[in-house]
């Protein structure tokens, strides 16, 4: 048996797609597709599906928790691009065994975080499933053509940044798989927030270049990068930013806070890279706006240099890699 | 366990979602949303999802039925308004148990299926999933403000008309289920056909009022039509178009020709409502245009009349009803 990387089979639909007309700015690969709409106006469009017993388990999860969870992940592919989202439209199949009180406490919560949000839920399609509630959310939204940053503008001599700790959700599933009291970190898995203001801040800065969500992982998502602007990387472990929570949850039940940094899906911080002088504006002016850091993890490089740094040495990981295609629950 | 429909979900969100704003011009409840994008362009946006042992079975139909099965249905939904479809994202969640030939040969067909049909693939997410097979399709697609048809248009006195034979899928369904060999019906489920030029006509006849296409069954249909126009109906059973096969079908395995006709979900011809003095000129029309006959089936009536009937006299219907939250395999 085969098997499945999510990269193959985006590539493989590249390969098999017709040469895109004008108007599509960016096809499959990105985080949106982006349709110029004119007079400098850009249309985002993303589609993001999450899966019982993949993305979410309704033993952790209350329909309220999935359906915030729903609108932050699909969220943030938007503002990642410094877009702003506006519409929303809701698939969900559903198995028999769940019933109207569930689906009930899911829409509201649903409508409610799109409101909070300021995007309108403008349809959706419902239907039935055997198993499994599968969960697709299709986002629209808007940026104009100077501002958008997409993930091939990555350019050697780049710093990279990302705008907050890694590896809390993981660390948080790792939690409510294994039933262990880590109540912050079980939160920060089951409320992710889209680092929605963040992302559009970053968009309209010059010195910032490519810029993405962490979804799958610092580890994967530097990579989607660096293979779409042709260049590589160098990610130094004792740069990470981790918290203080995922460091006593490491210490306490044998983990390496680096790797589940690294392997760490479901992040929803933003990564990006930013021009080599741009170092110190970048991080006082973020710090002003926000009253938070942004962490520098490393730079980028010459193409064929891609690798992991421990003290600026080159260093060896093992166990690294969160695919969608192993089940995480 | 309270039984939910598709229906009492859509009124719940609809009823949640926040005053829509100006430039949506359709939100929840018709076959697309509907976003006016300025100088008389509307943006249509549709989604649905394709779950296996609901909607398709991987033991019946081939990966590539599959994919051509998931773009005809999912254009048929922008087609239905007289829309033309541009723009496509899938999202498919897959389980271990298939492997990369069956996902190239879904590609393959998709993009091809897509390319043949003028829209073009432009995003999308795969993901893993535990058991089944889900597909979610978004279409984009435009039209212009005059010629759009809604739901919510069916006239008192309209003629309602359909596109197409009714039943036939519903009939390809208990062939596939029942190993029975029917190919001409299995066909048809297995391989429909979006009316989509019909559509795009028939929005450019001033007399059509109301249009959908036949997704799950002419009696719910009708009813949608009906419930959103704020009229009645009366269907005429003996005026249902069904196919040959159909009869022969039903003939020699104890079903009644005018239950599948109502009941028979993914038919994907039009239905329509036209001014009552527009018979003839539909039917002449549509007939040199198209080379095939529309088929009046019933007469759009005030509000509380609703109802089917036989030889013009109320007929009580058994055993009717296609919702997707019955198993369908």
């Amino acid at each position: 048996m085969n098997k499945i990387s999510e990269h193959n089979i985006i590539e493989l639909m590249k390969k098999k797609s017709k040469a895109t007309p004008s108007n599509i700015v960016k096809g499959i690969g990105d985080d949106c597709a982006v349709i110029d709409v004119g007079e400098g106006l850009l249309q985002l469009i993303s589609t993001d599906s999450l899966v019982q017993g993949i993305h979410f388990s309704t033993l952790f999860s209350s329909p309220g928790e999935i359906a915030q969870k729903s609108i932050a992940v699909n969220i943030s592919d938007i503002t990642a691009m410094g877009g702003i989202p506006k519409y929303i439209l809701l698939s969900i199949s559903i198995p028999k065994t769940i019933d109207l009180k569930w689906m009930s406490e899911f829409s509201e919560a649903f409508c409610s975080a799109a409101n909070k949000s300021g995007v309108n839920v403008i349809g959706g399609d419902t239907t039935g499933s055997t198993d499994s509630i599968f969960i697709n959310i299709t986002v629209v939204g808007y940026s104009d053509n100077k501002t958008i940053k997409y993930r091939d503008a990555a350019k050697d001599g780049d710093h990279i940044f990302v705008t907050g700790n890694l590896g809390d959700s993981l660390a948080g599933l790792k939690s409510l798989q294994m039933n262990l009291n880590y109540s912050v970190l079980k939160k920060i898995h089951q409320n992710p927030r889209a680092h929605a203001e963040e992302g559009v801040w970053l968009a309209r800065q010059p010195n910032v270049h490519a810029m993405m969500d962490v979804s799958d992982g610092l580890y994967q998502d530097i990579q989607k990068i660096c293979l779409a602007s042709n260049v590589g990387y160098h990610i130094e472990l004792e740069d990470l930013p981790v918290s203080k929570d995922l460091m006593k949850f490491c210490r306490e039940q044998n983990f390496k806070p680096h790797e589940l940094a690294l392997a760490g899906g479901e992040d929803y911080c933003l990564l990006f890279t930013a021009s080599s002088n741009s170092r110190k504006i970048i991080e006082e002016s973020f710090q002003d706006e926000f009253g938070s850091p942004v962490f520098r993890v490393g730079e980028i490089v010459a193409k064929d240099s891609l690798g992991i740094l421990k003290n600026n040495k080159p260093f060896v990981l093992s166990n690294i890699g969160f695919d969608h295609f192993e089940d995480q629950t």
